[in-house]
């Protein structure tokens, strides 16, 4: 070989591996990350959670109760398991059954079955890595949560959208689509169905208790080639209206006791500075998981089990979470409100959930609106200093049957999140928002009109 | 289809990935399990830490630090980012130059190069993810640290071991293996070379300074198919004793700035339920890292962060780990005194690593003596109430030249751990073992001249 040659070789680019170079950086945070160097924006498009609410003092309390007890502080400073602390995981069985009988079901929960992360978002990696292989089948929702997405997309996995509507994944829907799937030849490589149970994001929609079986009963009708899992994913179950409790867990109905993985998490009622999630998961699962975990940290901080578990015992948590259910609920009357008086006021026609818990609110605009990142609307809501999350986030990458669903397409939607905006700036941020599209709708029928002159 | 045949499939089990198949629970967790059930057993077999030692009272002042200010504290409950809070990683890449200028070497250290994550482990993991496809092959030296190893194997790589001697890793050794491969048509295959650099995980040897710009010239030579990498995992790097500072990091000798991978931790030097560590990236790899660990958790534990971030500020840091430097050290020399006496008294000749810091102290014994965990001197250890980690488990999964190294073999090796046996057990496990070792060595050739009698 000629030294020039060796020379070019040497200076080569380091090689990275296929899953590396399948993982892309989210398209929407270069969009996020251009659009805050905007002065003055109202930002309704990051899902984080309100800052002003969070239980600085409780968590002082929690690290006292823990670190001023010598032996204990020892323990929470030293190495934990992989799957978590056993008094935590008897605290959560606990915790999941009183969330279950709110909503008017007895199911048990063995702490045996639940597995601790550093967050939900670890297990659902966990649980992703655990399952699938490049170009096994994972069922979403359309639109679904573009962060898992991505997650999924990089595991090498196709997805593939169920419609919801305003109650929630539509069965119909799902059985026509693993039909179609069987048809193709597909079936064997669907693993499971992946569902934001509660207050979905992006619409805000819970999934009704009246279509929770029948969703599950489909999955086992489709079960052929091995069992089609149910990937329910919580996070915003502990953020509804007190009035309206939610249905159950997919796991009440769940009669095999095999088939539904159950994620919850700290971080939206109570704190993600803790980083603490954890998983529901059928028994066979639960030693591949753990293996697997036991790769990437052989467990969690310890010292923020600790924490939870006195937060949990002593009943702060529970307190913190009612409080946010109230705040958020204010936030979320003042945005729809908003919604409804500016649309009145600048005359336009919008259709939106009605979400009764979560963090987000889901607009379908008409068909003529393109609410997409590289159209006008989006453009000029930035420069009239207010970001959205244009709805086609929430498709990218999800093929579909159909590419309307009864909460409208990647063409007309976009996604309002009111838990990180300050309450004071909710109403101008939505009054920015309808006052763009009134101006993106004139400018567009002018245009019209001077296309037909 | 037969009904019958389909309820069959319908029971049948969860289908698991590729990845999952490939994860093996760690042979030695079942080791410890079935030892630990024995009552009154001495352990120095775990690699955790002192116990007694744990900055308890420092962690609880750092909470005050960040959450009495509840604006700091909202801060610190809220996400962070996927890389690490920004001024713990100026306070790090401080802290990694003040590290090499005690070794005498003055590195300058990039804070965007840096990526915080849950553990070192994690950031081992995403690193071996980041590089690896299932085939590529990685050195590790023999004998390695089998968490380690296991990861890698479930990355499904191929790893051929370089062996160490008192000064570390052989650099003509290491050249000879690569030559080998070169040789077979493997050479394309080989992604890195692991290298626990400072108080080795499991003979507590230093790779010696004069060694490592040879390691990375033979590394460089051979990196005719892209650059075979170096990464360093430095977990012990800050419990050495005072007056022997190691070598400057492998960073300091890497004049092209993109060959060296450096991972630490606080777990070792501080406390393990924090669970917070570091690397320090080639600037090709911070994005493909962040991109992996973005699915992984988007950001280890915020809070943690703060914490750590306050400890390192306020000097609590650097006096826990002077402290821990200065009881480690005691407890060596009591661990390596008694070996001394017990050899003495009970007439054995062993021969061992004196290690100037770490956790581990390795056992060469003589060749007629298996430590092996199905042998006779592990259950004779165990029925005389004392445990060790046969030297086998270091060596498992990793191919090697020649199965004997300067450091024994895996049938002749152990493995003593003196971080989390108490100080007042340590001289009674060592006249155990060195008993059961007498005791075996006098059976074996009570054995062999009955056997040839």
């Amino acid at each position: 070989m000629a030294p020039d040659q060796e020379h070019v070789r040497r200076q080569g680019p380091i090689r990275l591996s296929r899953k590396a170079l399948r993982t892309a950086e989210p398209a929407i945070s270069r969009l996020i990350e251009m659009a805050l160097r905007h002065e003055g924006l109202i930002s309704l498009a990051p899902g984080l959670v309100d800052e002003e609410t969070l239980p600085v003092a409780e968590t002082l309390a929690a690290c006292h109760e823990v670190l001023a007890d010598a032996h204990l502080g020892r323990r929470a400073l030293q190495y934990g398991t992989t799957q978590g602390l056993p008094e935590l995981r008897e605290l959560l069985a606990a915790h999941l059954e009183q969330l279950d009988r709110t909503s008017g079901a007895t199911q048990q929960y063995d702490p045996a079955r639940i597995v601790v992360g550093t967050g939900s978002q670890q297990l659902l990696y966990l649980i992703a890595q655990t399952l699938l292989d490049p170009d096994d089948i994972v069922l979403t929702t359309a639109p679904d949560y573009f962060v898992y997405v991505a997650t999924l997309e990089s595991a090498g996995a196709e997805l593939w959208g169920v419609p919801m509507d305003e109650h929630g994944v539509i069965p119909e829907a799902l059985d026509e689509l693993l039909r179609y799937l069987d048809r193709q030849g597909d079936l064997w490589r669907v693993k499971f169905l992946y569902c934001v149970s509660y207050y979905h994001n992006p619409t805000g929609v819970c999934t009704a208790a009246e279509r929770r079986a029948a969703i599950l009963e489909t999955l086992e009708r489709w079960s052929r080639y091995g069992p089609i899992l149910l990937l329910e994913d919580a996070a915003y179950r502990e953020l509804g209206e007190d009035d309206v409790p939610p249905a159950p867990s997919f796991v009440s109905y769940d009669d095999s006791n095999q088939r539904v993985i159950l994620c919850q998490t700290f971080s939206k009622p109570f704190a993600p500075g803790l980083k603490c999630g954890y998983a529901y998961l059928p028994e066979d699962l639960v030693e591949p998981i753990l293996r697997e975990k036991s790769n990437h940290d052989f467990g969690s901080a310890n010292l923020v089990q600790y924490l939870i578990a006195t937060l949990l015992r002593s009943g702060a948590y529970h307190r913190q979470a009612a409080l946010l259910r109230r705040q958020y609920s204010q936030k979320r009357r003042r945005l729809i409100g908003a919604l409804e008086r500016y649309c009145d006021e600048y005359q336009v026609t919008l259709r939106w959930t009605k979400p009764s818990g979560g963090l987000y609110v889901w607009l379908i605009a008409p068909p003529e609106l393109d609410t997409r990142s590289a159209a006008g609307l989006f453009h000029r809501c930035v420069a009239n200093g207010v970001l959205y999350v244009p709805g086609e986030y929430c498709f990218l990458g999800i093929r579909a049957l159909q590419p309307d669903t009864p909460l409208g397409s990647a063409r007309n939607t976009l996604r309002l999140a009111y838990g990180h905006c300050p309450t004071e700036q909710l109403e101008e941020g939505v009054r920015r928002l309808v006052a763009s599209i009134a101006e993106e709708l004139a400018h567009a029928s002018s245009q019209q009109a001077h296309g037909s002159s």
